[in-house]
C-alpha cells in the first residue's frame, strides 16, 4: 500500500487566491486547511469553536477588540470561541488552519470575502 | 490584555528528553504537542482517534505493517485510527502532535516508552 506525505510547499504551490482556505487533511472530524492572506480580512467569531492559526512563511497580525497578536513563522495562536477578531497581513502569509470541519471562514457574518468551504487540494 | 505567539522554537529549547510530548496548547478538546526523537519507538495503535504528525525538523519514518512513509520538515501525516504504526527517526527529529486530549504516546500498549500526560512547557 502506498503512503504518501503531505507536504506544505506543494501544497501551496496549487493556488494563488487569497482568504480561500483549502483542505489538506482530516483528522477525525477536523481539518487541516492552507490559506494564502495579504490585506485585511474582516472582523468576524466563531461561536462554537476556536481556530489554530499556525504561520509558515510571513507574518499575520490577528487585532481583537482589546489587543493584538502578531505570528511569524514557526509560530501559532489559538483564537478562542466566540472572541471577534480580524486577521491582517501586511505582505503575502502562507497559513495553516486547524478547525472542526464545516467552519466557514467568515464565522457569523457573511460577505464577499466568504468562501466556498471544504475545497480540497 | 497580552496576546502572545506560541514559538515552537523557543518551546523546544526547553526539553532534551526523547519520545516524550509536551502539550503547548490546546483547542477545544484537542492539544497539540511538541516531542524530539531518535531511533526506534514501538508498535501501537490508538483505537479511538487518528493522530496527526507533523515533522518542524529533521525526518521521521512511520512504518505500517504494510508499508512506510517518510517525512520530512514541512510535511505531515494523519494515521487512521486503529492503525498499528511504529515511529523511527534515524537522526533527531522534531515534530509537533495533535490529538484528542488524553491520547497516551504508547496507545494501547503500555511500555517503559510510555510518557507522563499532559504535560505543559
Amino acid at each position: 500500500m502506498g503512503y504518501h506525505p503531505i507536504n506544505f510547499s506543494e501544497k501551496l504551490s496549487k493556488f494563488t487566491d487569497r482568504w480561500s482556505p483549502k483542505v489538506i487533511s482530516e483528522m477525525n472530524d477536523y481539518q487541516f486547511k492552507l490559506v494564502k492572506v495579504e490585506g485585511n480580512f474582516m472582523w468576524h467569531e466563531h461561536q462554537n469553536t476556536d481556530e489554530v492559526f499556525v504561520v509558515l512563511e510571513g507574518a499575520l497580525t490577528i487585532e481583537f477588540r482589546d489587543g493584538a497578536v502578531t505570528l511569524s513563522k514557526g509560530e501559532m495562536f489559538v483564537v478562542p470561541k466566540g472572541v471577534e477578531h480580524k486577521p491582517f497581513a501586511e505582505k503575502e502569509c502562507h497559513i495553516m488552519l486547524v478547525e472542526p470541519k464545516g467552519v466557514v471562514n467568515t464565522g457569523d457574518a457573511e460577505d464577499d470575502l466568504t468562501a466556498e468551504n471544504d475545497v480540497w487540494i
